[in-house]
Order: structure tokens, then sequence, then C-alpha cells
């Protein structure tokens, strides 16, 4: 029996992954929370085939995680945006994150994930390991860690990523969506 | 520029997808996690083309997440058990159920996870909602949710769901791992 889809499993984690499960998505995603937005910038950070991304960047609006937003009027230019549903993702790539920390096999981690009002460093439960606090996506902000590569994937753009993580951005509009 | 892989991306998220990210993967590690150690048993479960499940299989025992175990001599046959670095993937699975559970469109969870020691919910922090104490795979037990259907993907096999939670059957073998 060959099955190219989850839909009659009845579980969360493989409704989850229909949606995002698909190679490249959970990426675009992660760089939608870095400050990405625009076609060619995704294109580029990720180096991944026009139509492929094409693909994911509409199957991902139809599902409702991430939304159009027109940024230029003549000629019209739309730039992708996380919607609540996107943003709620964030415990995912977290998880991810620190998986990928532990066991990636890299010397250190590339990117560290912070605080932003106390500066502590973010546990794999998503609390301050400073102050306690339990941390949402918008008091998170990521930073160069000890492997990051100056010009290479997530450890690229420190100042964007650190001035324009996603969900803060987009709180106000995600939060009515 | 069409790639296949994520190679070239130093980030732990892109890591662990290249090990994880493949199609029926997480399932399988899911049904791990539920007590199904046999290709027979995981075939039966996911549905997938033996093939498939094959490769998947092999692929998570050269990445260091099941491991084979012989539990037959004549002839021999072999079971797959989750390692810790296996085993520390919880996480992500939780994320993914927690998320599916809010967006996935079911009307409510077809599985919910309660803490074994106090019969708790478990929050998408991995912590006690009754007790408040911080959650590892080997506390907690799978139940039916409010819209579990019998006999179909995870909800099947209430008994063993409940009584063979890999993790704590693994606890002493993969701590040492």
């Amino acid at each position: 029996m060959l099955r190219s889809d989850y839909t009659d499993q009845n579980c969360s984690i493989a409704r989850t992954l229909e949606l995002i499960g698909e190679r490249w998505t959970l990426l675009i995603v992660r760089d939608a929370f870095m400050g990405t937005h625009r076609f060619e910038e995704f294109q580029r950070n990720l180096g991944v085939a026009r139509n492929v991304l094409q693909t994911r960047l509409i199957r991902l609006v139809d599902g409702g995680i991430l939304r159009r937003v027109r940024y230029q009027e003549r000629p019209e230019r739309f730039e992708y945006r996380l919607t609540r549903k996107g943003v709620d993702l964030w415990p995912v790539l977290v998880a991810l994150l620190k998986w990928g920390d532990v066991h990636g096999g890299a010397p250190g981690p590339p990117v560290v994930l912070e605080h932003r009002d106390c500066g502590g460093a973010v546990d794999d439960r998503r609390r301050c390991v400073r102050c306690g606090a339990d941390l949402e996506a918008w008091d998170v902000v990521p930073r160069r860690g000890p492997s990051s590569r100056a010009g290479e994937g997530a450890g690229e753009g420190e100042t964007q990523a650190e001035t324009q993580a996603a969900p803060a951005d987009d709180r106000p509009q995600t939060a009515a969506a």
C-alpha cells in the first residue's frame, strides 16, 4: 500500500506534518521568524529552486501560516508575513533548534536565543534561565552563537535578525488574524 | 539552483530536519514512543510502503535515533528501540502535537498527554498543569482524547499506548546509549 499523505491518520502530529512537513517549508517559516519576508530574500537565504519556493509559499498561505501583504502598488508586489497560526509554530522551531544544538554535530550552537528583556538564555521549555519567565516568540531575540559562520544560513544578517524578529513585528496584525 | 538537502545551512533547525524531516520519519518516531517496535507493526500502523519504511528505519538507525535489538535467534529477528538521542526528540513531537491540537482542524485532541504520577494534563511547555512539574517523556502517558476514533492511527491500541510508552520502557538502556 503506497500512500503519499497522512490524511487517514487521526493524529495531531500527522495533521501538522501534512501542512509543514514538506522539505523547505519549516525553513521558510524559520526565515520568516528571522525577519525574511520577500520572495527574493527567501530564495537567496535558502538557495532553493524558485518553483519549489513558490509552491511552498502558496501552500503556507493556503494553510493560513503566512499571509500575503502588498508592499508596493506599481507594479504590485507582495511580501509574506507570519499569521498568528504561523507564530504558533515557534515551539516547533525551538524544539528542532534545541535538539540540533545537542545532537546536530556542530561544535556549538550557531544561533542562541536570548530573552529580550533581561538578556537571559532560553531553555528548551522556552523559559528564561535568568529570570524564569515563560517566553513567547516576541520575547526572544536570536544572537550569533559560538559556531556561527559569517554570511551563511541563520547566522547571516545579525542586525536583521536582532532587530526584526518577525513575531514582534507582526504581533499587532497577527493577534487579530 | 536546485538543491536536495540543507547541508550548507549552518543552522540547528536545518541539521535536525536533514535527519528527521523526511516524510514518515517523525511518524515512525512517534509510533516508537507509543510502543511500536517491530517492522510489521510500524507497517500496519502507518500503512506506508514497505520499501519506504525500510529506508526510513535504516536512516534512523544510522542517525543514532533508533537501535536494532535482536529479539529472536532462529530465525534472527530484530526490533527497533529509541536511543537516548531518539527520546530527546520528544519535545519536537509534543510541539507538533500541541500545534495540531489547536490548528489541525479536529473537533478535539485525538490524544491527550497525562502526567503519569498525578494524572494532570501536560501543557505545551511539557509541564504538568496540576502539580507544576517539568515532565520528561517517561513521566507522561498518552490517553485517548475527545476526537479519537477506534482502530485508527495514534488512537489505536489504548492498552498498548497506556502501558508501553516507549521511553519508560527504554530508559534503562537508552540512558546509557
